[in-house]
């Protein structure tokens, strides 16, 4: 589960917030009674509630529990303290989110800029909760829709000779704006594992494949030459094998025998932009938990 | 929310079964914990929960449990036995059901027997647990498919003039067979409110069209008419109101200027096996609860 | 069929263009052999051919020929004006179209913007082939946008009580701008039939729900109390009957019991966008034949 | 293109067939008026048209033309006799198909029998026209469905070992029934390369994926464990190189963290069915051309 600790500052208040609570462990009886009685007893209402278990029989346990609760700093840091006894004795894992306090995105994009538009247009209308403060990218194609929302574009040349130094500019950037998670909107550069264990299940990649097929560089010519009859794109959190990390969402469109490269590339490119936006903001409404190479994603 | 009184019923055993609870009343502070705790202490391991609430403030509360009990009448009937101390102070409407113990569907049919076909199927290959005692038609259609399953057919040919002695026949057969739900599969009778009244929110029709759009006869014939690019099914509980009732599910597909009215049932009739047979689903599986003329759907 | 005339100049020169012709008139043997010998006979090279026959006993026939012909004003003319000796025999309706000759679109939007931001996205993409000289709305939120992409912007506030002036102030912009057809984005006005009929089956409108369902005002809100598990859009050619009009496309999004109405605009605005944007370049490529109240599209 | 040279036999009559025409050649000037000229001159009226080039400069040209013609053995066998001087001129590669000589199909299946269960209930429906002279399996789970369909069932065991003599004592069948393309719905055994030259083109497969992912044994175990969110199914046409040849079909569903293998195999049954029928009804329909290993399917 993404370690956010700096999200759990918040202001003094008296209306209601909501609160996410996101809790794996191994599952055992009692578990559901105990968590729901232990948020009503520190003033926090349940208003959506959802779990899973991979086995029955010993198997893992997972819960996503939305509440309201009193917006006071001494209500909240008193259940969050509290709550670590209740953990000890489950061995949890687990995470509190609170929506109102902002995760903060980096952007990075290179010369497609359709995912990009499509995040940047959705965080305008409301749908998608985050800052961003900096867009990163290897070309200048971005600037220009950057500057007109206001973000900080940075242009750092990115090739394979220059990786390393590449990658530790970004990592001070990411340092000195205060990251929480990287959104990979068709970035064309491949992270180097030191990159990658900075941010563990934080940075988020959109593919331009229904992977497992296609894995890698240019999918849309094999996907041609292949001769499929859907095309697909798939997002997910990236780790150190390529296009192999956890799955977060996957959609495909229908194309047949007179789609050339170019417009498969159209038609891709809407499913791209749908398909990173939808996961963007399940990340940012924390529905998803990771689970080995898989997610468990709370509808 | 359905009454199926005789579902309660359930053998002694040792082993584990799985329990459904839905639960509906006015929302208020602490009550999942309140019926986890219940649950837990009755012995109940929950291995589900879904629930939603219309209106944070002071709106309905709905939730459905799904849990792991041990397979012994003592236990589980002092679980319900108790639970009604707690429905007081709640003033919940509520209900359990066991899966193990089938329910008994009545499938109406007339002349297409598409929708019969894919719950039979369905049904035989274990998606559909239920008992289906008997097949009631307007038309000898069935006959032959119904007694290739082994399931009493009875032909009562139906129309307007006939139909309150038709309905009386039908009840007493349904009576007789220990019926908990009818499904509809493109029955084309209208049913009296008399018999509604005796299965209210137990009756589960197909319209073959994406209400409320073409409510009534033939909506291919009219939606051919009107040029529609995508035509459709719906399936729904049924009320007084022809076509009106709670909608449990509804699905689509494309179709162009060259379907015509033949072609539009061909398309038609898959769109509606397929949503029927989902909607029987649900309702098997307790997914469903019934909240004004609209349904919570709990997947 | 659309009659825009203004298309038909063409530069000299000696490269290939493409043309498209689009025919309808009284089912008749040889009519495919003797159009297609004479493009073959005018120097056009047919690359795309779709026909369809309402009724293959005395119905009418319908033909879209794409075809590559030499970019000389003499070859054209004559090919055009040679044509006009088969239209007698065979009392045709047809139109000759070249995509080089951008149509040039008038966008009307009110304050929802979703419709128009996808419109200038995909122009600018270059998935629609058109000229935008202007775009006209009652309401102030589009300027911004407007003005980024240079297009000159009309604010025309307009009601009911004032509605004939209005739309005398319209289409004089319209004249003025020389425009080939109208986009309704979302404009929230209705039409008198004298302006409907200034521009027959080239307004494009979209409607907010999957039509005939939820004709006229509040769709979302009515969407929501019938409790249906999908949403759509629809887009058509606008006639004096309110939301009756030719179907050019229609889509639809699952929804469920959690979306209240603000959560169906939500979701009901991508999908007005992609049917609108789709519409829209059906049109522009000529692929859309209008017959009675439905359309034929041929893709 | 499929050889189906038997299909050529036609009764005498007079009234009206309809006559399918696919021809590939290399793409000319002047092609699409030659054609049509010959079947206007011949007494054919085209009702349906399809064409492609797979590129406009000296690439392959295909055609459909679907036409209705006198039922008279003189008019079609002329017809046919006439159309090898064109055939000359443009080194055509063509067939001729009349639908109402029924194809004849061996299906082939194994113990799964979803697919071969939606084959028969659209044959029966009238929606597949073909004949079915056999059903061939390794397993005796289909005898009793193929008896209550009055087809000859064939229990031929087959393991790796034993291959070549169970493919003779197969094509001895198959010639004995004069079989015009093979179905494999759901065979779970691998032809040789000798057994598919004999059917080149002319055997359909369901592969339980969405190739080119998860080619091979097991895909659902694999999609489970790689985490997508999303499974299909792909027909194709069987050559050499296992689950490699031109995909007919695909299509998907949408799955989540909650679905285990078995859960998979069943979504997966059903898009398999839908998949494979489809791919069939558009064989029979002579819809489809394979080119390279690729199809051109004409809608």
């Amino acid at each position: 589960m993404p370690q956010v600790a700096q999200q759990q500052k918040v202001n003094p208040g008296t209306t209601k917030i909501e609160g996410h609570l996101l809790v794996k462990c191994v599952d055992q009886s009692g578990i559901v009674s105990k968590l729901s009685t232990f948020l009503y007893t520190h003033g926090a209402n349940i208003v959506e509630s959802s779990q899973y278990s991979n086995d029955p029989e010993g198997g893992m346990f997972f819960i996503r529990l939305a509440y309201h609760i009193d917006h006071q700093e001494a209500v909240m840091s008193k259940m969050e303290q509290d709550f670590k006894e209740l953990v000890e004795d489950y061995q949890m894992s687990y995470q509190f989110y609170y929506p109102t306090i902002k995760k903060r995105a980096a952007i990075f994009v290179s010369k497609d800029l359709n995912c990009l538009m499509e995040l940047l247009w959705e965080w305008k209308n409301g749908d998608l909760l985050m800052d961003i403060p900096l867009i990163i990218s290897n070309n200048e194609a971005a600037r220009n829709i950057a500057e007109i929302h206001n973000i900080p574009f940075y242009y750092i040349p990115a090739n394979k000779e220059i990786r390393a130094q590449v990658e530790q500019q970004q990592i001070e950037l990411l340092e000195k704006y205060d990251i929480d998670f990287i959104v990979l909107a068709r970035y064309m550069q491949i992270l180097t594992p030191q990159f990658v264990a900075h941010f563990e299940h934080r940075i988020i990649n959109i593919h331009h494949s229904f992977l497992p097929a296609f894995i890698g560089a240019d999918p849309y010519s094999r996907a041609h030459k292949r001769g499929v009859k859907l095309i697909g794109a798939t997002s997910h959190y990236v780790t150190n094998d390529l296009d192999e990390g956890p799955i977060i969402e996957q959609d495909v469109e229908r194309v047949d025998h007179r789609d050339d490269v170019a417009s498969l590339k159209k038609i891709g490119g809407k499913i791209e932009r749908r398909v990173l936006a939808r996961a963007v903001r399940w990340h940012l409404e924390n529905r998803i938990i990771v689970e080995g190479n898989k997610t468990i994603v709370f509808h």
